[in-house]
């Protein structure tokens, strides 16, 4: 019985193995040194025979979300999501519509697109916690969910879960099928990430570390349990907040690591001080026709959302992580095309 | 190709269900209720026809660790750590030897056991805060190694991390074998537990959910960046806490949890308020034999130490979470045994 099995393994193996040699996994990208640099960390360490070789239980890829595995232009969808939530929370409370930032909001709504420069940060920290707490955290999963199935973007009038971008689906894939485990780790709510990071991207729920506020648990009147999502937030999951949340939702120190931003900027530091091999990658959005061209580095145009700063591009060149070329390494944006 | 790597496939299959069903996969359970529970729930969760069937993504598995996973008795581990760590503090800060809680602590280490009754939880958190923070997460993750390595429980003089229960450890691969991912979720320090729980029972360090303080991001002189403990509390993962602390590190509710005490209650609670099969599990120490024997539920002594009280023993039968009983439903409770 332990022969068969073994041979059973053994030819699986052998199969498999040829089968991934002859078919690239990132058909997506050019072949430039972006995609080289992936495919050569994999290598290094996966190989067994690797002086870098990392053990499987050890191989943790972090990817932040917003500009570097979907469009993040001309606004976050979360950000959408929040200011789409007052007309409602105006309707549960009336006196609410002639009170800024909600009266600035309705405006913005009704077509007044640029109304938004009035929002503050402040001001988005306050619509935040207006729509995103005090209810139970099965009700905001339903009403996110249930947004995000209407929701469309203005420019590619999709589904927002439509304009990933191809080539980091297949690193995504690419990396899980050399045993890593992919995590996103994202500025953005956790709750909210979490409802669709499964069907998106393959990964579940508790690979998801983001933004997060606490929660109390309760019970309601029949004595059934539920946790109530509270304006309190516990994690701030960007910058130096990156390498905090990811050593209290994972615990490992990644071994590849990818960002767009300075938000990313010490996750991506984090990941490179490691020992043995690891790789930092930053997405370069320098495509205006295909999706979007921002930086201010290399003389981009500046922006508010995502912006990509030049002492950003020269620590990257400086410390030896990758640059990539929306325009120059993707040979696909998205899997619509 | 394909059709060889099919058949080989089957194969595997097929020779891989015949081999589970011919073996047991709890030998160190009694054939008694609590075995039978588990068996039934697993059935029930895994097999694709049944109508709870739970998608192998949904699969969450909790438990509890002192007194579930291993020996709380006569003092959990971590505590143990804690007041071990009281002399290397106190050589750094002589100034301490003379106040307390470093003076019991010394009292208690230089053999006056009966001192540890002076200790207050107030006096246990200043402690906890003077040994467990204030250094890198790689120095505590060190020490605690260090420690652990060394470190002997006074009745059985063996490593605190062989005194894990047979029977659980059973359980966990069973789960794994059958999709379950398997968190720990413990009201001692995540970083702590961190450190042993994949050896141990092979629990990788991010699907452990503990008590956790936060860390502060930063750089050492020659730029190199780490993260360092704050004395500041950031998840409290007992009772309420442990629903919260599901919530913000897994995102999912379990669908089988265990533990030993009302610290455990809340999860056990909020994994029971799930849809279709959920089950609740509680070790109630009643082998003075063979490990200790403590409630006071059932008459048996009272504790300080994870204490299990009848309120807890009434409302699991009341509610249909299962009662393990360590005497009756265990033919073997430890490895070396």
């Amino acid at each position: 019985m332990k022969t068969i099995r073994f041979i059973a393994a053994a030819a699986l193996l052998v199969l498999g193995g040829t089968a991934q040699a002859q078919t690239d996994p990132l058909p997506s990208w050019n072949d430039g040194a972006a995609k080289k640099a992936i495919v050569a960390f994999v290598n290094a360490t996966t190989t067994p025979t690797s002086p870098t070789f990392v053990p499987p239980a050890e191989r943790i890829a972090t990817f932040d979300q917003d500009g570097t595995l979907w469009v993040e232009h001309p606004m976050y969808s979360q950000v959408m999501y929040i200011l789409e939530s007052v007309p409602a929370l105006v309707k549960a409370k009336p006196e609410l519509a002639k009170v800024a930032p909600y009266s600035t909001v309705l405006e913005i709504l009704k077509g007044d697109r640029a109304a938004i420069a009035k929002l503050t940060l402040p001001d988005l920290e306050k619509l935040a916690m207006a729509t995103l707490t005090g209810m139970s955290v099965d009700t905001f999963s339903a009403e996110a969910q249930r947004w995000l199935a209407a929701a469309k973007d203005p420019r590619w009038k999709k589904p927002y879960t439509e304009l990933t971008y191809l080539p980091m689906q297949e690193v995504l894939k690419y990396l899980r099928a050399n045993g890593y485990k992919t995590f996103i780790v994202t500025g953005g709510g956790q709750d909210f990430v979490r409802t669709y990071s499964e069907r998106v991207y393959g990964i579940p729920p508790e690979q998801v570390v983001g933004s997060a506020v606490g929660t109390t648990y309760g019970y309601d009147k029949a004595g059934k349990p539920f946790l109530t999502k509270e304006p309190k937030l516990l994690v701030n999951d960007n910058n130096g907040g990156k390498p905090e949340a990811i050593h209290l939702m994972i615990g490992r120190r990644p071994h590849i690591a990818f960002g767009n931003s300075p938000g990313d900027q010490q996750m991506l530091e984090y990941t490179k001080a490691g020992d043995g091999a690891r790789l930092s990658l930053l997405v370069l959005h320098d495509d205006a026709k295909r999706e979007y061209a921002y930086g201010p580095a290399q003389k981009l145009p500046d922006t508010k959302v995502g912006a990509f700063p030049q002492a950003l591009y020269d620590k990257a060149k400086k410390d030896g992580w990758i640059v990539i070329s929306m325009k120059d390494d993707w040979k696909r944006v998205f899997a619509f095309e």
